[in-house]
Formats: C-alpha cells, structure tokens, sequence
C-alpha cells in the first residue's frame, strides 16, 4: 500500500497507525503566500490555533457561576424601570408612580419563572435549553419555534445591551451621545474579536464587573433608601413621590397602557433560562449548585429592579434622552464624583458582558441545529480556537445591523425584544409539563403544577407583549421567526434529499478487480477533447496523456481564418497523424463560445459517452509570465467547470521539467 | 472519425469541409448568463461583432486622404505659434516680435521635411512608418528606438491635441475652464469608445471638420491680412507691432531661450509622417498621389502657421492662461459673434480629430510589434469589430493619465512632446540614406541627398529639443522610451526562450499505438489520489474513475479526530476494499493544507510517478446550494493548480443522472 512508504519528515506528520498520519500545526500552516500572511494577521488577532484537544472545561463554583450566567439578568435592572417609565410618561408625569405596582407584578413573574426553571434544572441536569426541551417533549415544530424564538432574542440582547451599555457611557459623558452608533458597533467588534480568540465563560473575566456591578448598585439603593428614610430625598418613605416636572399627558392612563408598560419592564426576565443551559458547568453536585445559583440570581435580580423602580419614584425622576434613569438616580444619590463614575463604568461593563452572553449562546445554538441539518454545515465547524467562528460573526452582523437600523437606542429596539424570551419560556414550560406527564418520577405532580403555571403565566405575558408591542416592532420579531422556522424547514428538506441522492447502504462491497483485457478491446467509454493552438512540446505531451485515456479522441483547433486553418491541418495530419483534427474556424475570433457550443453538439450525439476534456497549460511562475501568456485553457476553464456533464483535466505542463513528472 | 457525425445544429456551425466547421455568429455568443449580459452591453457600446472578412478597405481621393491623414499636422497651428510665444514671453514682452523668425526657421525645416518624406512615400509605397524603415535599412535596435519614440509620441498626441482642443472650448467658454481635465478624460472616453466600434478613417467624417477648419481659420487670416493692409488693425504690416500690455523680463532673450522657443514651436511638425504611413490607402496611382497630397498638406500648414505667427504679432497679443491666442486672433478680427464660435468649434473639432489619428496609428503599430514579439500577443488580437482593442484601450489609458497629472494644460506638456518625433524623424530619414545607397535605383543620389538634409536637420533639431527642454519635461520622454526599449527586448527575449522551450521540429512524427498489453501488468505511471470525506455514491463513482486511471491509488480521509478515523476505517475497508485509505489527523481541523503536505512527501518519495488528483465534487444548480455544500474539493482546486507537479481532474457527479454521462 503506497502510502506506508511516505516518510513523515520535516515534522509536517506523526505516524499513528498504519495509514493513519496526524498533521502537526506546520502541516495545518496554510502553504501560499497570501494564505499564510492571511494567517498570520489572523494569528494576530484571534491567537494560535488550537488543537480539538486543548478544550478547556472548566468547572464553576458557585460564586463564579452566578456571575457567568447572570450578566444578562442582572444588567436588565439598568434598564427595565426606565423603559416603564418611558411607556406611563405618556399618559404625563402624573401616571409615573404606577411604575412600582407594575414593576411589583413582574418581580412575581420572576418568581413564577425561577420556580419553574428549578425544576428544568432537575429534569435536565446535562442542559436543558428551550429547544432541546421543546424539542424532547413536544416534537420538531415547538422545538424549532423554540430555536427560532431564541435566535431572534440573542441577536436582540446583544444589540439591546450594547445600546443600554453605551447610554450608560452617554450618560456620564453627554459629548459621546451623537457617536452612540459607531461606539456600539466597535463594542460588538471587540466582543467578537474576543470570542473568536476562544475566551471561554471563564469565571475570573466575569467575576469582577457582575460583583462590582451588585455591589455598586446596592451601594446606590443603601444610600438611596436611608436617605428616603431619615428624610433627606425629595419623596418621602410611605407618602408618595415629591413634585416633578411636569410632563402633560398625550394618552389617558388606559389598561392598555399599563399593560404596554408591563411588557416593556419584563424585559427584566431576559436571561434567567440561561443557568439551565449550563448546568453541566457547576461543580457537583451540579444540580443542585445551579438551583441554588439561580434562586440566588432571581433574588438580586427582584432586589435591585424593585429598588431602583421605588427610588426613581422616589426622586421624583423623568425619563429624558440624555441620560438614564439609573444614571440620574446614581448622581443625585452620590453626587457626581469618583463614586458615580465608577457605578456608571460597572452598569456599562456588565451590559457588555451581557451581550457577550449571547456570543456564547447563539453559536452553540446554531451549531446543535446545524447538526441537526437546520442550518447549513458551516455553523458546525470549529475555528481555529475551537470556537463556533460562522455563529459569532453572523450574530455580529446581524445585531450591528440591529443598533445601526435603530439607531443604537434602547427604546427603539425593546419593543422588538422580549417576545422571542417569552414564546421560548412558555415552549420550555410547557415541554416540561409534558416531561412529568411522561415520566412521573417521585414528586411529579409538585412539578408538573409548578411549570404548569409558569407555562400558563409566560404564555400569557407573551400574548400580552406580541399583542401590546406588535405595531410598535414585535411584528418584525414574530416575522423573524417565521422566516427562521420556514428556513430551518426548508434547509433540512434540501440536506435530507440529498442524503437520500448519495447514501450507500452500509452492506455495500464495492470491489472491482483492475481493468485486465488491453485497452483496445474495450468499447471507449469517454471520448476526450483537447484545444490544441499549436503544435508544441505541450500539444505532444498533452496528446501522450489523451492517448492513454482512451481510443476515441478529438484534438479540436480553433482558426481565426481558412487559410491558417488548412496550414495547420497540414502540419497536424504530417506530425500528429493518428489523433483526428477538428477545425473550427471562428470568423468572430471567438475562442470558448465555439468550443463550448461544440461540446453541446457533443452531447447530443453521444449522450451515453463521457465527456474529457483535457487542458494544457505552461506552468507560469511570474505574474508578468501571465501576463505574456494568455493562455486558452485557462479561459476555458471556468466554463468546463459550470458543466456538470464534462469532466476536466487540467494538464499542467513545465517547462524546465517536461508534463507533470511523467 | 468522431467528429464526422456532429451534425451542425441550431445554425450553430456551418459544415465547410470534412472536420473542419464554421462557427457562426450563434456559436461565437457567450453562453453564460453574465457573460451574455457584459456582450449586451458591449454590443450597445461598441456595436454587433464584425467577421474577419468584414474588414473594410476604403480607397480614398487626394481630397479626402487630406482630410484623413492632415488633421495631426494642421492642428498643431492652433497652439505652435502660442508656445513661441511663452517661451520668448520669458525675456518680456519686448521679445515677443523674435516669433516670426523662429517660425520662419520652423517653416524651412517643414520644407525639408517634406521633401525628405516624399522620397520616402516613393521608396515605400507599402506604407513606410518610421519603426519599418529604420528596422530595415538600419537593424533592430534603430528600429526599435524608432518604435518607442513613436509609442511615446502617439500617447502626447492625444494628450497634447486633446489639452489644446478643450482649450479652445474653454477660450469661447471659460466657465468650463476649470473643468478641463475632466472634460478632456471625457473626450478621451467619447474617442475610444469610437476606435472600439472600429470606425476606420473614414474619409466622410474626417473631410467636414478638416476642411471646416481650414476655411475657418483661412477666414480669420485673409480678414486679419486685409485689416492690417489697410491699416485697420493695431499693428501696420511693415512697421512691427503695436504697443502691447508690458510683462517684464524674468531672463534675457539669450540664444538659449530663442532655441527653446524654436524647441516648442517645432511641435508644429508633428504628424508630418502621417501619409507616409498611409499610402495603399490612396488611389492609384498611390504614391504619386500621396506626394502631391503631402505636399499640399505641408504648404497649407506652413501658411496657417506663419500667418497666425505674422498676425499675432500685428495685433499685438500676449499669450495668457484663460484664452488661447488663435482665439485672441479670433476674436479681435471677427469679433465676438458667431463666426468666432464656428470657429473655435472648428479648431476643437480638428485637435479631437488630431488626437484620433493616435488610436489609429498606435494600435497598429503595437499590433506590428506584437507580431515580431516585442509586445504581449494580446496586442495583436483584433476585437469584436476588428479594432486592435487592447491597443486603444492602452492609448486611452496612459493618455488619460498624462492629461490628469498635467493639468490638461497644454504648456506643461509640450516640452515632453516633440523628442519622439523628430527622434523618429531622424532615424527614418536616417534609414532612407541607408536605403538610396544599398539599392542606387535610378536617381539614388538626389534622393540620398535631400533624406541626408532631412536626417542632418531633424537630428540638430532633436538634439536641440531634448537639450532646451530637458529639465522642463524632455528627461521623461527620453527616460519613457529607453524603459520601452528595454521593455521590447525583454518580452522578445522571453518568447525566444519559450518558443525554444516547446518548439518541435516541423518533421516530428508522433504516433503511437494505444496500448495493447493489459493495464494491470504496465508499471503505474501515476499515482492517483482521491480525497474523500464520506462514503456515498460520489465517492463510489469517484472510486470507479480512479480504478481505471491507475493500478497505483490512495484515497485520502480528512480527520478531525481519532475516533472519527477508526469509524471511518472500519466502513471503507468493509465497503470498498480495493483501495488503500491513507487517513490524515488533523487535530488543528485544517483541510487543505494537511493534504498538500501530503502531495509534497509524495513528491520527494516517488520522484518518477506522475500525481494526479481527482477531486469529486456534486454539480450545484443554485447559489443556495452552494451555501449548503461546503464542498472540500472546491477549496482543494485553487491549491492544486497552482502546483505544477499535480494534475487535477474535475469529476462533476450530477445528483439527478449520477456520475458525468458515464
């Protein structure tokens, strides 16, 4: 077997088995010049490649694990109570304190979700994400509305984050508001950059903006609060916010409105499903560690979200353009000072981590589809770092897309968020509600009850989104998802009938002994073209290989008039004598076209012979080698190559060395 | 024979004799969609294809060979006489009156030129340009000096005509004066989009602006003469010129500025050689008549010339940035009405026309030293509608380029002009002396004598230019045509190795039997490799291709993973036995690179065995497809190709019909 007789050297191959060689990284290197200088910029950037080996899994402590998975929960307390206030500020600054009732009634929802993703968390300790779990329990239509529902939501919380995050940097520094746009942009840059080097969920990088986050929001509401109580705030403990500017009313307070306010603050919930992805990453006992970490999560979560909605009605805050409610709430708590700064820099740290959640959760989302053969194979493959690289770079032009349509403002973009959060709750629910019905394991019925009202509530808070959203954005949301189920349907039709059009069954022996009769017996199964221009060492040597692959050939001229053409005949029929001469003259001075419409005639007088062309070319080396020879095959090629009916040999011929080694 | 039963279809091919077709206009379309579309546009542009045998060969009148062959040299009166006078402006405006003998010396040198090329339109009624006159008589590298200097003077020809032509424009229009570089580049645009359509030259279009112009500017000086004899202009005919607005002197009138001012009047000359290029274009008897043409041409410029000269000198003109002085002379004597726009659209019409006469004359002459070698082939290939189009387009392209980076101005580029010529000049006449004293036919020595005039005139003059103008802009006309020099000899010398490289001589016989003995007991001449990702039937049929093409065959497995590789194993040897599987590892999840690796090590250890690659791949019908099938071959083929020790065959398998027609 010829290839036990390859040598590996140069440390290009280890020999492993008997025909079985790995390729070290300098057999990985690409060979040309172009691509190696590509690789080195990418190396640049992204790093060395790693081996599939060097996976890294780490395993997370609690304290770590609640600030790898709650940057996406937590940071949407820096904007939920303002996009409450934002929808009651229609019916005038009178209606603004309704924000603490509606705020109340999504802190409830919150513990209604949490309760029932502890309960996913039991039943799935391996991960139990939306749509493996609609998937498992439901059947391929929930569960690819689920994969949809969860796409269109990680593009939305990287762009909605980034937004929140850079109005956190605005908000400090009013001078960078009209550049919010190309500053969000670059913010997804740097993420992306960051995930296509592999930075992993590594508790270390989180750790530190999610705990200086809580500790600086809970420094502000302290503060806020005792200075409530002794007095020295605006609006007093029990009664009531202080005289605000007054904001005149362009709707009345309508159940509609609150309702509309509703849907904007549970946004809030954005994120909670994300501990019962990663399970898997806790120290053991695993599931119960993520339990644990969750409730924990939910409790901050409701903490800082009702304190911030009570305070802001407290101080007697208007939601404005410039600055955030969170913002205003820190610099009239604190003063503007080092202080503020700081809390301003953790708010905008953690919406960015935020929005790097979703650079983990998109790809991995979009990789278990493409297995599935939902989406095309690409998104399977590993990069360089053992990242999902197409994943990451669609989620990044996808979300910029977002912040640039809309203008990089969180307000815009809400109404588009939020649905695709609540359709994949109430799936996930609703597939773990049929997960106890199934499997009825001890305690199955406090279960099943449990995610039977999560199911119930999340179902309803969706209707009420899409419903109360739908003309300002959630339409595009829903069509989004649309789109996504009809293009995961129609990806796997294609990928399945294919597979049907190239499957061999696994039983089939394929053995067919050398051809053993010469050659000239056989009846020619191919008939084998080559444009000729001249009669050269290339044409003969291209005319030795014809004759080996088969008795029936035609050596084809194409002539610009008569007379070369009968010169040129005359010289073949002297010096080439057993290959036929076909003379196209081209009066056009065309040379493919006719070449191409002479195949086609091919074609149909011979339509049970396959077609060979074969292509000499002289090796070139310089461009300016190019430039001087311009050469017929390579014009012919890329038309050959749109033919499924004709198979091509590219002949290459050097001129130091004669054809290729023969 | 197989060609034999093509049976012309879809008047697609006319049969002309036994295996020998015509392709018609329907053969010779692109059958591409968007090869189609760029003919639709071309055809729009450029108009329908012309067949070989279309070429047009009007035979023209002395009135109309004039009008066709005059255009360059007469033109050049509307700006030699303005350039005198910038240079003799240099010493004040009290040198201005030294013009008229300048332009006097000038006149004499047309003489003499004139003289010298009637001897040469005897001696070669062919057509005599300088590159085949000095190539002849005096060897290659006259011949080839002679070539640049012309190559160099054609694209300053268009450059220079077309400066001059808008100015004229912008003399009547001066709004448009800062627009002139791009309304030069624009006519540039208009002329090559003309000589691509192929109009030839024409007599009918020539004649109307020639004489056009003639009659203008005849208008202009015989009123201008009258006026001055009767005393009704500025200056009296005898007594030198009137008072005019005094510029100070900046040097003094040295003998050094009189020469350059002679230096940049003798532009005048400039397409003196035209007819001599052109004589079969005559009617019989056509050299006689190319003489009296010639003739003619030469006293109707040397009027225009030193009329324009007399007369600006008589009314007292200075030359200045916004408005030429033919139209000064215009405008004093005709006044401003439309006469005087007639007659600079006149003068316009003619400097295009002048520039035009380049993109005949320079893609001939590129084509002509294409054919001996000293230029790319592609220079000699005629286009759709039998233009030497890559010479236009060349022309079009550098001349555009002289006119941006000068300014469109004409001043700037006159002391860049005029070297090629009288280089040219120098070397033809240089040439004829060559050529009376080799043949001595009857009168040999009166012509040796008048082309030795010319010879010793035009090589003063040439020297006198490129010494006065040297610094001013000459040093890049010189340095442009030693780097074309060069440039020849170096393509030459490439063709020659190249054409020893694959020559075969005429009385080689090449035959040989196909092969009679069985396959099997040939020693492999090539080894075959097969990359393959998956058992199915394109790696069957793959398998099959291979099986016949060689004894000697390894498939090639991509790994990402050990595991994947056992799996892998275990179902090839079960399924298909025969033939060897090499697996490659590769732990970095490279494709392409390990298996170039791999062809290398082949390379080293089977030196004398030809490698050849098949690369199968399925036929993708849609750009959807593409998308869905990360074909591994198609990323493998730009690799391969550019690998001159590796022969590559495109197996298309066509899910619908299997492998191509096979």
């Amino acid at each position: 077997m010829p290839y036990l007789r390859i040598v590996p050297r140069r440390r290009e191959f280890i020999r492993v088995a008997p025909g079985e060689l790995e390729a070290t990284r300098l057999a990985s290197r690409p060979r040309d010049i172009v691509g190696r200088y590509l690789a080195d910029i990418r190396r640049v950037a992204i790093g060395s490649p790693f081996a599939t080996s060097q996976a890294i899994h780490e395993r997370l402590t609690k304290v770590k694990a609640l600030a790898v998975f709650s940057s996406d929960v937590l940071s949407s307390s820096a904007y939920a109570t303002e996009e409450i206030l934002i929808v009651l500020l229609l019916a005038g600054s009178g209606a603004l304190p309704r924000a603490l009732p509606v705020a109340g009634v999504i802190a409830l929802l919150l513990a209604i979700v949490t309760l029932s993703y502890r309960q996913t968390i039991r039943a799935y300790p391996s991960g139990g994400g939306a749509y493996i779990v609609a998937h498992d329990n439901l059947g391929q239509a929930p569960g690819l509305l689920a994969a949809a529902a969860l796409m269109v939501d990680y593009v939305l919380t990287v762009a909605v984050s980034v937004a929140a995050g850079v109005a956190a940097v605005t908000s400090a520094a009013p001078e960078l508001h009209d550049l919010r746009v190309p500053i969000g942009v670059s913010i997804v840059g740097v993420i992306t950059v960051g995930n296509l080097r592999g930075i992993r969920e590594s508790g270390t990088i989180f750790a530190a903006p999610t705990y200086l986050f809580i500790l600086a929001m809970a420094t502000v509401i302290v503060t806020g609060l005792v200075k409530v109580a002794v007095g020295d705030a605006p609006g007093s403990l029990l009664h009531g916010a202080p005289p605000r500017e007054t904001v005149v009313a362009t709707q009345g307070l309508t159940l509609w409105l609150v309702l509309r306010a509703f849907s904007s603050g549970s946004v809030a919930l954005t994120g909670t499903e994300a501990i019962s992805n990663g399970v898997p990453a806790f120290k053991p006992p695993e599931s119960r560690n993520a339990r644990t970490t969750l409730t924990v999560m939910a409790f901050i979560l409701g903490f800082l979200f009702l304190s911030v909605t009570f305070l802001s009605s407290r101080y007697g805050l208007v939601p404005s353009e410039n600055e955030t409610i969170v913002s205003k709430l820190g610099r009239e708590i604190l003063g503007q000072n080092p202080l503020y700064y700081t809390y301003q820099v953790a708010t905008a740290l953690i919406l960015f981590l935020a929005a790097n959640t979703s650079f983990a959760d998109f790809p991995r989302l979009s990789a278990i589809l493409a297995k599935d053969r939902f989406l095309p194979r690409q998104f399977a493959f590993k990069g360089d770092r053992l990242a999902f690289s197409n994943g990451i770079l669609f989620l990044a032009g996808t979300s910029s897309l977002f912040l640039v349509v809309f203008g990089g403002e969180v307000t815009r973009l809400i109404p588009l968020y939020a649905v695709g959060v609540f359709v994949s709750f109430t799936l996930s629910q609703s597939g773990m509600v049929r997960h106890w019905w199934r499997l009825r394991e001890p305690g199955w019925r406090t279960s099943l009850v449990i995610n039977g009202v999560g199911a119930a509530a999340t179902a309803v808070v969706a209707v009420i989104i899409a419903g109360t959203k739908f003309t300002h954005g959630a339409w595009m949301s829903i069509l989004l998802m649309l789109a996504l189920i009809l293009l995961f349907t129609l990806i796997r039709r294609h990928y399945h009938w294919f597979e049907g059009k190239i499957r061999v069954p696994e039983d089939t022996l394929d053995i067919k002994p050398p051809a053993s009769v010469p050659l000239v017996n056989l009846p020619a199964r191919q008939h084998v073209i080559v444009p000729v221009d001249d009669i050269s060492k290339v044409t003969m040597a291209a005319v030795d290989l014809v004759r080996e692959l088969s008795s029936r050939v035609t050596a084809v001229h194409v002539a610009d008039d008569r007379e070369e053409a009968e010169q040129f005949r005359a010289r073949w029929e002297k010096m080439i004598p057993d290959i036929p001469l076909l003379i196209i003259e081209s009066p056009y001075r065309a040379f493919v076209a006719p070449i191409l419409a002479y195949l086609d005639s091919l074609e149909r007088v011979e339509p049970d012979t396959a077609i060979t062309v074969v292509l000499p070319r002289v090796v070139t080396h310089r461009w300016w080698e190019r430039l001087l020879h311009n050469q017929d095959a390579l014009r012919l090629k890329p038309h050959l190559n749109k033919r499924p009916a004709v198979r091509t040999i590219d002949f290459p011929y050097e001129l130091e060395r004669g054809p290729a080694s023969a």
